[in-house]
């Protein structure tokens, strides 16, 4: 280890080169290189963690830039780890960086997680949150949870000194129409940058055991006002009571919904009179949409579901095929006997 | 403007295509490239401000790569205004940057500033902060400030609206001697990004007109504990009526002390009895020491003066001049009529 690096941190009163050498020990896992994985591997690897494991299936984006601030324009259309880990050497060619360019699921969370000290949930979706729990809790492993929503953003340590785990905050995975989704609420850049660091701070916390861990607390943080709330939680001692993983982490059993592809659809609008709903936003509508589709957005939906034609058939599209889903739930139990269906894929193919 | 790279933010309720295009327009000066600098410069730019200014006169070093996350270790040597223009160009290039390779001083901080509608201290002395003060009152701008101690930080914005300045919440210059030195109390790496993420919020909600601004307000944050604190304070119109800078932002007027170069130290320490004492830290006196040398912490030497010997001629050394000055103010105090001479430049020459 080289000591003039961390030299700073050494000489920090309360720190000092045993926790240094702790750090240089750990092996730290942070599913999600985006938003928040950014700022938590940048820190993590600048201070000193020897092993990082980044596990992340998504390629850079435009979009992705105005938040992920390792990534460069000319990484654009590059997987994330590979990106990452690239940025992340050339800043510190001491540590260790294993990347696992996949979703994280069933068949590979225990595998992936097992070698780890800590794991950083850095993902953005409420299955991989439940998943990563249950693996954590099997494993006994401690889980830094960061979540964002809006202006807002929340932190906590689950499983950590048989504290209290991620189901002992939320017990139940919500249905996919009560979830709110980035795609269409959007997000301020410095605001994952805030609370990634929170939970870079968190996990620096757990491997040199100083401070107090956010263990049992959830913190809430909001940045209009810069004020932070704080929340107790206790153990529910049954969900330690793993044996294994559940068999899916999808979103709560429903009905199964029928699904076109954009390409179909396009080929449909040419054909045949059919009604196709876009649920975007404005911004997003305006900017592009399928000649003949109907704009309504989401948010609107029940309040204008009279100006849908329902003598047609009816399909719905978004961006990404997420919101549509959600657009088609809504629809199905006002209209049960109606079938609605969802196109695939939505704009972004 | 590319509306791809904003689309996530711009969809934010509450943000939307308006306030992007004020970020567009808005020049923000960052005085420091450092460890608050590095955060603020890296958000503001990915998000979207227009034009930011980097005020710097270091080369990049070693031991700042655990907390300056934008340098790679190909850039140590180099002069951090150039190294983080560059990496911020990769990442955005649409921004337009502005280096100064300088240190803000009485003869150029009003033609760098007057430019800016903003400016964010990311600096780490108290002459800069004064400085800084004093011209953003004198030019109208609002400042961001931010500052660092241990596993502690603060946050305020100043001269907004009319609102109070720095020297409100601190009207007078510290002694040098009560001043804590980074180099002697050190930081840990994610601290500046917590607290550097935050001077990037609130510059954005003043360039916006978001939320609630930290005016009159200096925001406490400790890192141990996840805590916040906020101490309000109020505007002394007395703050207000500047006419031009002061003529120098040294520390307060204390007598003179006398310096030598450690290259003659050196020379002296091989030719005739003098007392050298390093009054660095034991990790840093353990790494490196000049043959000798006595070693009595700086924080141990009020207490453990007696083992000077006070018949010989005594200097005094630590790692840059500044906990050496601090060592020789104390003893002057203590023995007025004896003379202590300062090793300018330290170990570090």
């Amino acid at each position: 280890m080289n000591a003039e690096r961390y030299h700073r941190q050494i000489i920090l009163k309360g720190f000092g080169p045993e926790n240094q050498v702790k750090l240089k020990r750990a092996k730290v896992l942070v599913i999600g290189a985006g938003g928040l994985g950014v700022p938590v591997l940048s820190y993590l690897n600048a201070m000193g963690v020897g092993t990082l494991g980044i596990v992340d299936n998504d390629v850079v984006s435009e979009s992705n830039l105005h938040r992920q601030v390792l990534y460069t324009e000319d990484r654009i259309g590059q997987s994330k780890v590979h990106a990452a880990k690239e940025k992340l050497r050339a800043q510190n060619s001491e540590t260790e960086i294993q990347d696992y360019k996949t979703y994280l699921d069933v068949s590979n969370a225990l595998e992936i997680i097992k070698d780890y000290d800590l794991v950083v949930d850095a993902s953005d979706n409420f299955p991989t949150r439940y998943l990563l729990n249950d693996a954590c809790v099997l494993l006994k492993k401690p889980l830094v949870y960061g979540a964002l929503h809006g202006f807002e953003g929340q932190v906590s340590v689950f499983n950590y000194q048989n504290g209290p785990t991620y189901r002992c905050l939320f017990p139940n995975m919500p249905k996919a129409d009560e979830v709110p989704d980035c795609n269409q609420h959007g997000v301020l850049g410095i605001l994952p940058g805030i609370i990634g660091n929170f939970q870079a701070l968190e996990a620096i916390k757990v491997l040199t055991n100083m401070g107090t861990v956010l263990s049992g607390t959830l913190l809430l943080y909001d940045g209009l006002s810069q004020r932070v709330q704080r929340m107790n939680f206790t153990l529910n001692p049954e969900n330690l009571k793993l044996d294994r993983l559940s068999n899916n982490y999808h979103f709560e059993c429903e009905a199964p919904i029928k699904s076109i592809e954009t390409i179909e659809v396009q080929n449909l609008l040419k054909d045949r009179a059919i009604e196709l709903i876009d649920v975007r936003t404005v911004t997003e509508f305006n900017a592009n949409h399928l000649k003949g589709a109907k704009h309504i957005p989401l948010d609107a939906l029940e309040q204008r579901v009279n100006e849908i034609d329902m003598d047609a058939p009816v399909y719905i599209i978004c961006q990404s095929g997420i919101r549509s889903q959600k657009a088609v739930r809504l629809l199905q139990r006002l209209f049960p006997d109606k079938e609605f269906i969802n196109v695939a894929g939505g704009m972004t193919v």
